[in-house]
């Protein structure tokens, strides 16, 4: 198209110019993590509001309604598959923003803020019955929510919350992934557990500075090719990654001194993040647009898992880090070895908190939740028997038994504020970067040697023009069968973790 | 009145809504200044633009200036004092932001832009001649400007930009205390260089990390005050301090390892604009007027000179911080002492370059630009002419030749874009803080014997009480004869200075 008519420009402009006030809003949020000074958290709270309604009116004023309409009609834009795209998805956007309404949104806000201050205190206590009455509030509510959005085409009600965060998936075809990894994984680690012996964790427990850790830190994200012309590296309590806006990408992290992997390998997800935040195409006008985003949480977890656990565990990458490593740290690991440390980061061990899960058993505590929270919306559980089903499930997935409900389904946050639909994205991210591993190695000759020299370009290049430059255009399902041949399954993850894990535990 | 009118609630709240935009305008400033990855730039422009244009609408629209006509007839809002003048200064405000026709802001912007460019060229070459075009133009454009806002009664044209910074005030006035400050102080310097015998300043020039200098930095902004859990410090290569928002003041300083005092004073300097704006009363929903915004750029200097200069090259300030300073620096001053410090920071000695200029001569290198600024705005002096006048007056001021240009009139990039009216602000908060200085020292006993146990808590409730807290209440020139029941007069600042460089420089 030589010209582009006037309905689809305006529309890209009103969509880059809530963009733009959300990369203000973005900056508000990081500023508030790292430097806010506290006694500025209540004008910070204010602005923030602020700018928030600013953005959502954008988002979702009749004008915008309208152009998109027009776009969608006219034959010659849909003729171009980019485009065609773009519009799309900011349909997609436009009736997520607009389909509930304001006194529903206000109400999930309100009860959400008020069930969270109870659920703090449940945990506090380990007391679900205080909880209750709340979390059955807040499923009301995402059920109303849900409603609102209305049950998506061949799906089941839960899949209206889960698109907010994968687009377009359908739990019945997640849920059948899952089900083939559930049953490997446990078996897994019940080997493992039940055959095996752990690695020492002793390397991880010697003592290092923050300011060591930061600059190794780095070091590292310099090395995995994160541009820090284009981005930085800062401390928060809660790690994460910000796309601020165009060259503009912030990752944080937090050190703790007498476990110096935490750090490491947090900063190492936060910059496959960051990775693919900057290889998303911002530049050349398209900042804000659809094609300039990420496909969804999913795929944007498989990059932040693929650095940390594909690249950061792997032998070839300590067989590089080991002495960058060691000689950042002041010869703290002198009494280790390469191996030492590859086998420490490789622990697998049934644990309780999903938080401090390894990379194995992780998926298993994602798998359970998401059972629950669909059958919380169907209504096939009720919330009464969270508890009882939670701890049913947890014995059987990972072998170890739930001794009371603050390190069972009292948790994680999530629910208490009618966060539904999210967690299941953890546990696809993990798929994801395992089949997309398995055709990178294919594809890559001599990854390991690369790694063994330090070098990751080729990877990052391989990412680049197979996801990253793809923004939005597909669905991740689209994507994945587009870049492996295959839709997502269970194996290549499946593979990775039994070829790794059994020498490892000497299984 | 129990019941606040409509019309002034709503006037409050969208000026607040501007103020709260405005905040995160200063952010996104800060931000860029501090830790905004180069690669970000063109995005944070966008950004910035889009935030003034919000705050301008808001400032700006029709049913402002109708709310503040509504409220100017309001007899019952009027006979309250301090909503009187919320409401005059409301309408100041609005005045000032309306009366510019739209082209002439975007030629200013343009001109500007460019002029800067060519200014930067001819500052490198020294080059006057290629400068002198674009000068015109500014003049012309500044002028224009002074038209469209209009001349203020019993005042000049001039007056009418000088009124942005430093509101009402009327340059006939300024230069009336002008005047006898030039000629005394004239006297001073030229004294002090014939008879005296400039101090030693090697206490200044040992090495110092920038590390250390940080850490001093926070202990004495501490000490005098300033709220760390409101505000912070940090580093830029123009240091500048942020009112950011209610509970939130960003003070910046940057570091030379091999002359420590730089940014010691410059920290103090702005820490003095700090506690002016922790001082202002920004609670109880005054964020965002004109009653918790400062009176103007003179008496902010004010606060900055009165920190820096009174307090921080005093005898008694040394005798308390020479021991802490010299523990911050690992006994780096260990073959020195109070008085040798107090001396050295105390050096009054003629310079070209203002910025660089000492707390003496620093008042006459700005009574030089507003002599030539007053004198271009009325048509008395001619762009051509203004390298000629500048160092005749130059070499009449202080006793010096001006070599180049690049060291004379070219050195500053204020003219550049057309900022006139604002140098004047700088020499009036020296005189506005010793006249405060002298009161001060009478309302509060035992001064010096606080500041030498690191006592600063009586100076700055003073502060607080008789300067902070009445805002934008009151005009400067009325504030200081309410404080000091006297107009402002140059004797105090003169004998402050005569007091104390005589003596150092042993005369």
């Amino acid at each position: 198209m030589t010209t582009l008519p006037a309905h689809y420009t305006e529309l890209c402009r009103l969509r880059r110019e809530a963009a733009t006030l959300g990369a203000v809003s973005s900056l508000a949020s990081w500023d508030q993590e790292t430097y806010m000074p506290n006694a500025a958290a209540d004008g910070r709270a204010e602005q923030s509001a602020m700018l928030a309604e600013l953005v959502h009116e954008r988002a979702t004023s009749p004008r915008v309604g309208e152009l998109i309409s027009l776009c969608e009609s006219d034959a010659e834009l849909q003729g171009d598959a980019r485009i065609a795209a773009n519009i799309r998805e900011m349909r997609r956007d436009y009736d997520l923003a607009t389909k509930l309404p304001p006194e529903l949104v206000k109400e999930l806000a309100e009860t959400g803020s008020k069930a969270q201050h109870v659920w703090k205190e449940a945990r506090a206590k380990s007391d679900f019955a205080l909880f209750r009455p709340w979390l059955e509030k807040m499923v009301t509510l995402a059920r109303r929510k849900a409603e609102c959005y209305g049950t998506p085409e061949g799906g089941e009600l839960y899949d209206a919350l889960l698109n907010e965060y994968e687009p377009d998936a359908r739990s019945a075809e997640v849920e059948k992934v899952f089900a083939s990894l559930r049953e490997r994984l446990s078996a897994l680690i019940g080997e493992l557990s039940s055959k095996g012996t752990p690695p020492s964790e002793a390397p991880l427990q010697v003592h290092v500075s923050s300011d060591r850790q930061h600059a190794l830190g780095l070091k590292i994200i310099a090395a995995f090719g994160f541009d820090l012309d284009a981005g930085r590296l800062d401390v928060t309590t809660h790690p994460f990654c910000s796309g601020l806006g165009p060259g503009d990408t912030r990752l944080t992290t937090r050190y703790r001194e007498d476990h110096w992997t935490d750090a490491l390998f947090g900063t190492m997800h936060e910059c496959g993040h960051g990775l693919y935040e900057q290889g998303l195409p911002k530049k050349d006008g398209l900042f804000g647009q659809p094609l300039a985003q990420d496909t969804g949480l999913g795929i944007h977890e498989s990059q932040s898992r693929m650095w940390e656990n594909f690249v950061g565990r792997s032998r070839a990458f300590w067989e590089w880090a080991f002495p960058v490593v060691n000689g950042e740290f002041g010869g703290a690991l002198d009494a280790f070895g390469v191996e030492d440390v590859y086998r420490a980061v490789n622990t697998a061990r049934p644990s309780l908190i999903r938080v401090e899960a390894d990379e194995a058993t992780y998926n298993l505590h994602i798998m359970l939740r998401f059972e629950l929270e669909r059958a919380l919306i169907s209504g096939d559980l009720k919330v009464a028997d969270v508890p009882g089903e939670w701890n049913r499930r947890f014995t059987e997935y990972l072998g170890i038994e739930v001794p009371d409900d603050a390190r069972g389904c009292l948790q994680d946050v999530h629910w208490s504020f009618g966060l539904m639909g999210y967690f299941a994205t953890y546990a696809l991210g993990n798929l994801y970067a395992a089949q997309f591993w398995e055709k990178i190695r294919m594809d890559i000759s001599g990854l390991d040697d690369q790694f063994r020299r330090g070098e990751f370009g080729a990877l990052l290049d391989w990412l680049r023009t197979n996801i990253h430059s793809k923004g939005r255009q597909f669905r991740a399902a689209a994507l994945c069968e587009q870049v492996t041949g295959k839709p997502l399954e269970a194996d290549p993850l499946l593979r990775h973790l039994e070829g790794k894990l059994r020498p490892i535990h000497g299984v």
